[in-house]
């Protein structure tokens, strides 16, 4: 061990003490070697309706290739939330060593052609010239985009050297901005090197990401406060997308006034996406149970599952949803609901951001993506077919729910009673059913909203093709509780196959 | 506007468009120019009982110098929780570019004497040798330390030059190796440099830190996950401190592990130091009342008043501090206790860091600095007078929030609750009576608590000096509700002076 420590002289005694008692008898995998109260066997039970009761993981005594997960991360862009904040952003940007004569380097400004027409780019736009930070505009990303609308971003990103981002709309213009700042600071790289296995290379992010802000424009993604980025993968009839703590925005500026101008249908439908994150987070298979555990912290996925910092969000986000949602779309001129909702949709982010999302995500890919009727969802400005992304996650819930109930009836009750349901004299054996039941009363009342795929245009020749876009979601997949692993893939298809059948109607 | 903006060709309609749109016509500090439904005179009343139902900040129609705030931010370090986790520390350094050869410099280990011979800093120290990370070790943090304490360590540090922090131990040395960083990158500045008026020239943290992650070994102070340093100033007879984003550390490694062997006395004080972050943060202002709203984002402070998302926090933690810190006193073997603790600790941390605290904070300052009598807490091994830090927040909590009652009885109903209080008949008169008496008997049950601050030692010729040592306080006393603001200093005394008088036996 000659290496050249310098040690302070106060210090010296305790150092040389530490270096002479450090052993490597135990193998480096062991995390316990330490500490004999570390060994635990008993694993306790989870009574998840009263989270601070929740016993935390506990390792096991031996650690192999395949031990189960000890640890959870979280971790989240900063939040700023506040009506008329999106005017700071162009000192934000000052302060990030941006600012005149082209100080820093230029921002790219990326959003779509609709909201490109918006106030709220306006704002930003004239927010960045009073601090002098230079700026060029890419407003060409696709609504729910595919991959090629990717590169054609990455093309005019790497074109335009921007020294940062600044994404302004929905979840498809923010995820975009993450993969134009991935492919960009990774320039020999592609999108498929980065997607997970079995799409792609699964490769790590190794270089630092340049700034990315986002001003949401929608209250549905949360995409501001995650790492994830997910886009359309036309050859695999499915969505997919990366997902990494090194894609997080540094701020989120999450200012109400820029949603005033949703549409009811795209409230309705991204409100509906913030419902499953919540949902889907809550009832994910809770961390201890993932694994094996990573090698590597860096390793450890951002979609971790269920753990008591994400519940605290989720169950936070659903309270607010479950009450916010239908007033923000009865009423357009309920500023109080959208703000809510805006609050939740955050909230909400955060919860499946540091846990995760399971069955009506990973079914909802190959639904937006296969699309075999070429069904338009009513209120949707454009002029293609379109199943927009938080109508096809919210069409499987009520079937989902039903399955997941049994893997942990107490999550599935605290769940139904944000709804209103009262719960006291629900049989366990029943959590599923009830909470499905009342996820579809919660979307009829919402209005316009397909009672189950078949409205969607979907027949049972599909379901095979349904099964296929989904079984590669392996990320998501793995945390959904109650469903086959891979090691029995042919009953977890069997499982998928009965849930889309199962979610034909409701 | 003779800027040289490139724009692509595909977005050159709609940048020019933009430009030519924008107008400035309205004055720049306006945040409302852009969209009408922003104006809104209405302030909603809050329900904090239930949060989500609580309406959010509206700003008013004109902006002036004076007006009140209508934005928060939320950051926090990177937690990670699990049991075993600290030997993973190698390789988030490993990661963050430092390894063999001397790669990326060194990292400075700071503890303190007592933490450095426990086995936390052994598994630290040989995982970052595991890593081939080169350290140095600084052990000379003081319990409780002065401001010689931190120049001390401060000297040492411009000595080292590390690259890098790696705090183990409890508040003390995580807020000292804050400051260590803080100066090492800021070699012109002292720690009057940056400390809150009036104590000191509350100068803008402008060089960016380097990393720092901390290891905490008490469930008490949340530091690992916020910005805030505090340290004694002997000369002003309180305690002060930095509160800044920029100061908030990388990661925050909580592993329960490393608080088993924590003293039964330490636990019961750091746990109310927990109880009182979480009771104070929640009780603050909200942040939509404080003023005025910040010229520039990054001078929003940390310590900006309740709001929806540090709410969301300091229940959480309240609840858990209620439920397991008995059992974690009573029962030194009780490890799921010490775990939830530890995780109460955290999110407390993350609560007070987004929010503040107010009145036990401000009036421990010079509780623990004075200490007239020289009391010395059982339990603790130290050869000299102490009060800790959470015996010093705690002792005056009855009184506190009887006094802060009336300000928002329905929050601190929710508080009493926590304590498992039936406030179902209890009027809203009572509420800070009721929660006062809650904390009291809450505190009677953990042994060995002063039952007010006669019995630290105080009489009725100390409060005087204790409100000497309040006064300067700001930055947490503006958070305190009822009490009267700078404009009307004596009536603030006179409050002070009866919370004192009322807080010398409960």
């Amino acid at each position: 061990m000659a290496r050249n420590i310098r040690i302070a002289p106060t210090a010296a005694a305790r150092a040389l003490n530490l270096l002479r008692t450090i052993q490597y008898t135990h193998p480096p995998s062991c995390p316990c070697h330490s500490n004999p109260t570390h060994h635990h066997r008993h694993r306790h039970p989870h009574h998840p309706n009263d989270p601070p009761s929740r016993a935390l993981a506990t390792p096991s005594t031996a650690r192999g290739p395949q031990e189960k997960e000890y640890a959870f991360e979280m971790a989240s862009s900063n939040i700023r939330f506040g009506r008329g904040c999106t005017r700071e952003v162009g000192m934000d940007f000052r302060n990030l060593g941006f600012g005149r004569e082209g100080k820093g380097g230029k921002v790219a400004v990326v959003t779509d052609g609709v909201v490109g027409g918006l106030e709220v780019v306006r704002v930003a736009v004239e927010a960045l010239e009073r601090e002098g930070v230079g700026w060029v505009v890419f407003d060409g990303v696709g609504i729910e985009p595919k991959d090629e609308d990717i590169n054609r971003a990455v093309q005019w990103t790497k074109r335009h050297s921007p020294s940062a981002f600044l994404a302004i709309g929905g979840g498809s213009v923010m995820d975009t901005a993450k993969l134009m700042n991935l492919l960009l600071t990774h320039p020999t790289s592609t999108l498929h090197s980065f997607l997970p296995a079995p799409l792609g290379a699964a490769l790590p992010i190794t270089a630092p990401q340049k700034p990315l802000i986002c001003i949401p424009t929608t209250s549905g993604t949360g995409s501001e406060t995650t790492g994830t980025a997910i886009f359309d993968l036309v050859s695999r009839r499915s969505k997919t997308g990366v997902s990494s703590r090194a894609l997080k925005p540094l701020l989120g500026i999450c200012d109400p006034l820029n949603t005033r101008t949703m549409p009811a249908a795209v409230r309705a439908s991204s409100g509906l996406d913030v419902l499953c994150h919540a949902l889907e987070s809550y009832t994910a298979i809770p961390y201890g149970e993932r694994g094996p555990a990573p090698a590597d912290p860096a390793l450890r996925p951002a979609y971790q599952g269920a753990n008591p910092i994400s519940d605290v969000f989720s169950l936070r986000a659903l309270r607010a949803t479950a009450r916010f949602l239908p007033r923000a779309v009865r009423d357009p001129a309920d500023a109080d609901a959208q703000d809510q909702m805006l609050l939740a949709a955050t909230l909400a982010g955060v919860g499946f951001g540091n846990a995760g999302v399971h069955l009506c995500h990973a079914m909802s890919y190959p639904v937006s993506s296969q699309n075999p009727a070429r069904y338009a969802h009513p209120g949707y400005r454009v002029a293609r077919p379109l199943i927009p992304h938080g109508v096809s996650v919210a069409v499987t819930a009520p079937a989902v729910f039903r399955f997941t109930g049994p893997s942990n009836p107490e999550r599935h009750l605290v769940a139904a009673e944000m709804f209103g349901v009262d719960v006291s004299r629900v049989k366990r054996e029943s959590a599923g059913e009830v909470l499905g039941e009342a996820i579809a009363r919660f979307l009829d009342g919402l209005g316009d909203q397909p009672r189950g795929l078949k409205a969607l245009g979907f027949r049972e020749g599909d379901v095979e093709a349904l099964v296929e876009g989904t079984v590669p979601q392996r990320r998501v997949l793995a945390l959904a509780p109650g469903l086959a692993g891979e090691e029995e893939a042919e009953r977890g298809r069997e499982q998928l196959r009965g849930l889309f059948m199962d979610a034909m109607e409701y």
